[in-house]
């Protein structure tokens, strides 16, 4: 038996839906009974050429025509963006259709208002695309590690960040120069800062972060800082500490308290992190049962995406099959406060820059000292004339010590510039 | 309401069981609907003393006060073994009780009975322990990626020779030593063949490739190859040439036909599965929308097998919040046949002893040269008097061509010795 969908939008991930559903059109069929059909797909400009061929009276520019057909039943939407996707989703829903997005914003920002609409309608929402591409991670914190209290995520999500410092690490390339050529290459967007200024991935933190904490986070709450400020220096330096730099996505909850950052963050080459490079993505979890856990794969792309998205449509499927009888029961979610402060000492990498003279390392060093935090690691390098650059690693510190002990040095007369703070992983004990 | 849950065994993973319903006993509550509660415990001695308590009148050595319970509508089985888990869980099955079992080897070898007869009956049985632990992998493979054909999986699914060969990587020591030590410490079974021949691997690979590949595989379809004869040389010797050595589980389909091996092989450093290490699993999916994808975490424990048997617990509870309408339609799985011969084209590792005499390498290089295969690296070192060591790196050479000059290597005056054959792993390209 048919069972029809209505396909909002038509560009990169929405071409790669309708050219997976015809490849596993067979399977879609014998795994969940019904012949999924993409009945109609809402575009702006019908005339447009595409990639994927599409009989001409399946397009539409008119929401009402897809949104109002009482024969479809499955939504799925590839807009992105807040609006109008978000009226669509929530016409859709009032509707009594199901709906499947791979919307990261929408959900990031009115996850809360569109799961309870769902709630209310009995319908089901899904957005495995949303976070992680083709990457399984929605589900497995939803379902397979529920059983789980989920301490730690760190995730690195973002794929343009990911392929810039990749490349800054191959190339021994500056920033500006890699982030250049990925826009060349179509990797970074012209304007790149959603990206590199790391609120991509804290959209993304904030959707893994509700699921694995068991609670809502909202966009707010996450302390954002990007790579722009990171320099072939830094990643000369953390190569020579054994390291690599990512754009790493982190929430913690200790004694239900959460931490959500995201920042650039040294890994030692030994961490399971380390080796996510280019365009992939990965999640890293730690549960109190399951211990540490990776998922690695493609964080975008149209068929990653599309996989991820067609795993969504057969879960909707599926459970069409037995008679609706609303979703299950909304279950209380315990509100958690964010605590940044909270956030458990770890190692820091320093790069500063001080006048080269006799005595200014000790000077240096006693700042650390009188704060209390202790150095594991230090290369010094006379960079010019009467300057040297000094990179320190400090033991494990906690961050109000640190910020105390940067605050002065940053007031000192023989600190010119303090380049770069980072936090230094630890490594995974296998 | 209460929900009466009999589990079948109280020893490492039963009591991880017990353990995490007894930690998650609100959460499991608030996402089913359900107050799960362990009502009946299956052991050989009731008299043993446990590291869970259990109220005395919960533990019986008699199956037919847990299967014979009406009121009991969930069992999980932590028994190991075929029998007598089999005749339990068919049992269970036949009195319409839903079955959650760790089981890798009565899933390897009976599934196919089993999952029928849960068919016929209407209940569900689920098995996400049985692979990889608490790594989420049956799952994910049979939801989020089922849009995908996929086209190879690679796994480290065996934590013992993992351990053994992490072990030999760090101290240069070689497997019997290394074996011994583990042993001791218990990662080891005093008889550890079903480890370090590769037995288990290739019971895990047989389930994963039936569900990967939406088709049956029994055992009896997989190559084996253990790690008994991998010595310290070797591991040198693939350091020397950026490699780690991992005992892989691999599972291939191309044009309808499967290859299936078990069998170490040299993975360069720059694989993401180079750095899974100890104790730690995973494995990596190709699909041919998703691209390539690994999963990573603890292939056993106490807890981390909860973790996964407990995971499948909240499933079944969920289901069980709606009208039993009986499972999905059994859908026809297409046979496909398996094919060794099939097996592309991989670059080798040959480390073979020779007389050390002039021309002797020239000889051997002949042999390869006339079967078509040629070497993309050479080591050759002198051993001992008059005996000297090669170590060969081919390019890419069909199986065929590879055997039928070792076949005439083998008989060759020159060649003393062919000591280890190893397929060398391509790299990921980012």
């Amino acid at each position: 038996m048919e069972q029809r969908i209505g396909l909002l939008g038509c560009g990169t991930v929405g071409g790669g839906v309708i050219e997976l559903m015809r490849r596993r059109k067979q399977r879609l069929q014998s795994l969940t009974g019904w012949e999924p059909i993409i009945a109609r797909v809402l575009v702006r400009d019908v005339h447009k050429e595409r990639s994927v061929s599409l009989a001409e009276d399946m397009l539409t520019n008119d929401p009402d025509v897809v949104l109002g057909d009482a024969s479809i039943r499955i939504i799925i939407e590839t807009i992105g963006g807040i609006e109008p996707a978000r009226t669509f989703i929530l016409e859709a829903i009032a509707r009594g259709k199901h709906v499947i997005t791979a919307n990261k914003d929408l959900i990031a920002l009115c996850g809360e208002e569109i799961l309870e609409a769902a709630d209310a309608a009995g319908v089901t929402v899904l957005y495995e695309a949303a976070v992680g591409g083709a990457i399984p991670l929605i589900r497995p914190l939803q379902e397979s590690l529920t059983a789980n209290a989920i301490s730690d995520l760190k995730g690195i999500v973002n794929g343009t960040t990911n392929y810039i410092l990749s490349k800054m690490t191959e190339t021994g390339a500056d920033f500006d120069e890699v982030l250049k050529e990925a826009q060349d290459l179509g990797y970074a967007e012209s304007d790149p800062s959603s990206d590199v200024d790391g609120l991509d991935a804290a959209r993304k933190l904030t959707i893994l972060a509700s699921i694995a904490f068991y609670t809502r986070v909202s966009l707010s709450d996450v302390e954002v800082t990007g790579i722009r400020k990171i320099t072939a220096r830094d990643i000369a330096y953390a190569h020579e500490l054994g390291s690599v730099i990512k754009l790493l996505a982190v929430g913690t909850e200790r004694d239900g308290a959460l931490t959500l950052h995201v920042r650039p963050t040294l890994i030692p080459k030994s961490h399971p992190l380390a080796h996510v490079s280019g365009s992939y993505n990965a999640l890293f979890v730690r549960g109190d049962a399951a211990g540490d856990l990776m998922f690695f794969g493609r964080g975008a792309g149209a068929l990653p995406t599309a996989s991820a998205v067609v795993g969504d449509a057969i879960e909707v499927l599926k459970t069409m099959r037995q008679p609706q009888n609303g979703g299950y029961a909304p279950h209380p979610r315990p509100h958690k406060p964010v605590d940044q402060e909270r956030a458990e000492s770890a190692s820091h990498y320093i790069r500063l820059s001080a006048n080269d003279q006799p005595g200014v390392f000790a000077k240096i060093a006693g700042v650390f000292g009188d704060h209390g935090v202790s150095m594991e690691t230090v290369l010094q390098k006379r960079v010019a004339a009467h300057s040297a650059e000094i990179v320190i690693v400090t033991h494990d510190v906690h961050a109000r010590h640190l910020r105390a002990a940067l605050k002065q040095l940053e007031a000192h007369p023989d600190v010119t510039t303090i380049h770069c703070i980072m936090p230094v992983e630890r490594s995974v004990n296998a």
